[in-house]
């Protein structure tokens, strides 16, 4: 019950061309402006800041397929790829704040890159596992998993600005927590790769503590690899979370939200995090931006320690009179 | 995993006589142009629009007993007895839009008396079983389970715009879930006559998954009966569904809500549902109406096979590059 | 299932000088304005209001240590014991409406100058157990249990004004529920002390229902005491009870809140309340006051044998048509 060490790594991603909606490339310095950063300190961590990665600009992007703006995402996620990598080389945790979730393409073959392979844990109202082909909006942030998982290489058409992508994980090592919006092609892609799955009604029925049990149940029972954490700021409820691009009613509790994240650290094996879809121009009113950001910066601090209980110091001196 | 196939009839009851405040007759109409019909189809269900019934005027109805505007109901009651039979005569799961919950008594008993016994789940905040003469307020909206509910017959005075109605629910055949704004005489009949219920205490104490567990055992252990959900708006919490006429704190959220439904759809003896006490002009924001509306939409498609882990058709083709 | 009998005493306490946010005086009078006398004997108990404590007033008061105001504090806590003591020789259960947490200092004393040992079950987002030596404010609201516990004597500075006060609560008699703000000071004298604590991580783990059942194997296994409930509204989730001086957020439900005082209450033990820290000039809207002491409202009345499945008079009779 004393305070553990986390050596953090924080990489920017200021990218919205995986969706339509403009403003989610503020994500990454809104969540640092709410003093992410100081209070990773202030609990302990060691914290490097990459800044944020300077994503090039691409001319002309037509859709190719069901993927919309494939140059740019493509070209993102292959940067991002190399700036995460680079994170887990210099012996970080990674934390990449986006920026939408197309992003997770990049964050996770970064890692997997360094690390081999991962466990991926994927907190979101959306299944994001449409193939170009499934997909009925293009938008690749509803994608990346399908890039990403080898049973799904043989169903997704080839784009050359993801020629650099290889699938690093398998459906087997995927958990996703908090699905309450998924398409028909998700729902077949997940009941026929039989992935793990807590949807919202596995939460109402098992609770979020029987949640988390059998994730790390399921995970482990594959040996312990490390895990990267996907967690996209809709899987909480649009009450805590408004100020983001696809919100979905009925989502996880602000607790359930960290109760997650407390448990993910204790498993000691968290090895990466995406904050992703925080977007200030989906709130209506400052109150609104502000509870969305406080809890990305949360849901991270919960990651590296923070516990509701409190903590101490282990040389904690107990002051005398 | 595959998605079922409902067969729905719905009928609209513009109706608010059971008590005191308008708008709530806007009900019907406002949770078709919030899309339940074309919803219901995209999840694959067949439906088809009764359209709303035409309530006769009443000149003059002074009150009976405890009973406020007796005629009114009376009448309102018996013809929707009628359409409700019919509906449920051409082969359709009944979907009653209301209206105040007075309306459950032509509801139920038209189902009844197409089907015979049946079992009723009442998930709601208030129990709506005084009698006449225990009601405090004489509306009727308060009232229609002691109407209907065989072991009360006797403790119902005679009111002559009732007398086309029998009784026709046993009491081990109720279930109430929700309960939080009980009336003495209300919680003195429920007790003797041993009604289950779950108030917000068992709700707390045992958690919704338990809750519908018990609920199914309670209903099966006297052998498998077509399923009537009676359900008020007001069961939720004011929070998500404020634009209601009694509103009372402490309700279910959203998702208890909508597992109630999605539970009570995979029994497969769901064979009517009431969805009443939206009123529109008891929302203070287009915001809260909205709230309101949305979740009574969501809670009829959940009893329509809606799932919230998503569904795909057992023809489902998965489309390749 | 039929309603008991409690004979409630009474006492206000507007008193705010153990933090520095005025309004928070002003609590005693709006419970009371929001019916809590008359709904309390609506419920069947009997009432006695002792009406407000008048606090002196105080000239010079410097700070001593760690700990601010410390006469204004030292003087009204004495002034409150001797006011709560009178009420339970009266041989009522006490309820003292505050005012600031710090109180608890009085109320518990008082209370245990007539009962002897008592269980202590502190419910708050905070500890309050800071010590004046390990307080960054110096507010005393944030000590009041290091004051009062036995095995914190020694490292207690001395100070004049609460030269009257005597340690009255053993460590093993003391159960927290809500926690999520503990300063590490605190957290280690709770693990040192071996104090029995639910966090709100415990509270997501083990759900309101185990935590009541555990909380009372505790005190039990310690024998049969007086129960003093100390309430700090804070402990709701500031989207219940925002008008208060140190939201948090991820707080209790309001539902999980009532449980709480109807397992109180059931275990027949509960001897004297504290609701603390009701602020209406911390509210941003009537809306906001409203909620917050109508909450407080209800968790006194949840104390006092109101059940939310309802009750009934033991000689209620049916009337008959
Ligand atoms: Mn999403
Ligand atoms: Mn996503
Ligand atoms: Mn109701
Ligand atoms: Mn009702
Ligand atoms: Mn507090
Ligand atoms: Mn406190």
């Amino acid at each position: 019950f004393t305070r553990g060490h986390h050596s953090v790594g924080i990489v920017g991603a200021p990218f919205w061309k995986g969706q339509p909606r403009a403003g989610v490339e503020e994500g990454p310095d809104l969540i640092r402006a709410a003093g992410l950063v100081e209070k990773l300190k202030g609990q302990g961590c060691t914290v490097k800041d990459y800044g944020n990665v300077s994503f090039e600009e691409v001319a002309s992007d037509e859709p190719i397929g069901g993927a919309k703006r494939p140059l740019a995402v493509g070209r993102a996620n292959e940067q991002l790829s190399n700036a995460v990598s680079r994170v887990k080389r210099d012996g970080h945790t990674s934390v990449m704040l986006g920026g939408d979730h197309s992003l997770a393409i990049g964050s996770i073959h970064g890692h997997a890159s360094c690390r081999g392979e991962l466990s991926v844990v994927w907190v979101d109202a959306h299944a994001d596992i449409n193939t170009p082909l499934t997909s009925t909006t293009g938008n690749i942030h509803g994608q990346p998993m399908s890039y990403l998982i080898h049973e799904l290489h043989s169903k997704i058409p080839a784009i050359p600005s993801f020629s650099w992508l290889k699938p690093c994980v398998r459906a087997k090592d995927l958990v996703y927590i908090g699905l309450r919006d998924v398409d028909p092609g998700e729902h077949y892609i997940l009941k026929d790769l039989n992935i793990k799955m807590f949807s919202m009604t596995e939460l109402d029925r098992l609770g979020i503590a029987k949640v988390m049990e059998q994730t790390c149940d399921h995970l482990f029972s594959k040996g312990k690899k490390p895990i990267h954490l996907s967690y996209d700021i809709d899987a909480l409820d649009p009450s805590i979370s408004p100020a983001t691009g696809t919100p979905v009613k009925g989502g996880l509790t602000y607790r359930e939200g960290i109760y997650i994240t407390e448990l993910i650290c204790q498993t000691g094996l968290l090895s990466a995090v995406d904050m992703v879809e925080v977007n200030p121009k989906r709130g209506r009113s400052e109150a609104e931006i502000n509870s969305t950001v406080s809890s990305a910066v949360d849901l991270v601090l919960g990651c590296f320690g923070r516990r509701r209980e409190g903590s101490h110091p282990s040389d904690y001196i107990m002051p005398m009179p």
